[in-house]
């Protein structure tokens, strides 16, 4: 659907997985894109350029156009590339995708990475209780659904792209049993067929050298304990 | 464009900034609906049963379905009664309104109101800081703009009442001085336009019970210290 005078970019970095949901969006939809590396610690010109509000990754850029936030730019892919869709067309069911995405967004993500990336032993325990609280959720609304968006995964799959990926790489560099097969079998379930997807597949960083950066953010965490 | 056989329902709280989007959405686009006033003290089974996830208010309830988080709630009207519309046509467009709500959400909300009711100094002190920062963000993105949806009001004005209304209340009640004329001149002139358009000047709830709400809120946090 892209024309020629099209240029799409994505500033990202590899090994985040809010990067990673724009990643899986576009190859989905087969929209072409150059992939511009960041250096977090070291953030280009470009980066403050185009997301001066929050300076992070990802932002996605359109003919020059930049938008950040990886829940927006997923709703801008949908509303631009329309083959794959990855929202249902009936608005009730749109809802639902949108309350369950800024869910995984607001009561996962900074859960679970504050069970294993926070110094404060309490601090650390309240974070694993509600991961656990926040992932039962998740656990009760899949069902019996192969994808959170049925026979096909969508948007609050790639969301939730961070639970399937990322939370058994942290759980496991800080020794907790977060996520597993045998507290929420049907998210595990879910998790394995995700990450099976050619699609998704093709999106996910490299297990190894994302597993070491992060096992380094952590002992340098507990190190200054 | 509500049949007879439709049923809308809000279950809200009076001086709740989150349920007054809402109201504000409904009242622009003409959609009459049943407000059903909770006690957040002593929450009903129905808003239990509507919300378990959060036991929030606001939950829109079209024909038994329910709805919970204000802007999903916002997408939701928006794509069911497609008069007056909240959001542009342009995705580009679409992408900028959605970024800033949630910017107004993530950023706004929080900090300003952890400015004024959060017992601890330095909290407070930090979370003023960042009011200011956010505020003087929006007061950028206001440009010469009558709204921040151009000639009428849409998504993002409606996000802001708080700012509009809210704001200048809280901040009374702490003697705090986070939002005034002298140091946001578009966002305060915005302000005015926006509490006295007839739509939104139905919708607000009435100042004096509000603000005594709010002052016993900051004098049992004061006088816990």
């Amino acid at each position: 659907m892209a024309s020629n005078q099209e240029e799409v970019k994505l500033l990202g970095a590899t090994g985040s997985p809010f990067v990673c949901r724009v990643q899986i969006a576009l190859k989905l939809k087969g929209v072409e894109y150059k992939f511009i590396e960041e250096n977090l610690r070291n953030k280009s010109e470009l980066l403050l350029k185009y997301n001066p509000v929050h300076k992070k990754v990802p932002v996605f850029v359109h003919n020059e156009k930049p938008i950040a936030e990886s829940l927006v730019i997923l709703e801008y892919i949908e509303e631009t590339w329309k083959g794959n869709p990855i929202l249902p067309t009936n608005p009730y069911q749109r809802a639902l995708a949108r309350f369950w995405s800024k869910f995984i967004d607001d009561k996962v993500v900074t859960a679970a990475w504050k069970s294993v990336f926070t110094a404060d032993e309490k601090e650390r325990e309240k974070n694993i209780q509600e991961s656990f609280e926040a992932l039962q959720f998740l656990e009760n609304e899949l069902k019996d659904k192969k994808f959170f968006g049925g026979e096909e995964f969508g948007f609050v799959d790639i969301t939730a792209v961070f639970i399937a990926f990322w939370i058994p790489m942290i759980q496991e560099i800080a020794g907790l049993q977060l996520f597993t097969a045998e507290k929420f079998p049907k998210l595990y379930k879910w998790s394995q067929e995700f990450l099976n997807h050619p699609v998704v597949k093709e999106c996910l960083p490299p297990r190894d050298p994302v597993f070491a950066f992060f096992k380094g953010l952590y002992q340098s965490l507990t190190a200054s304990k």
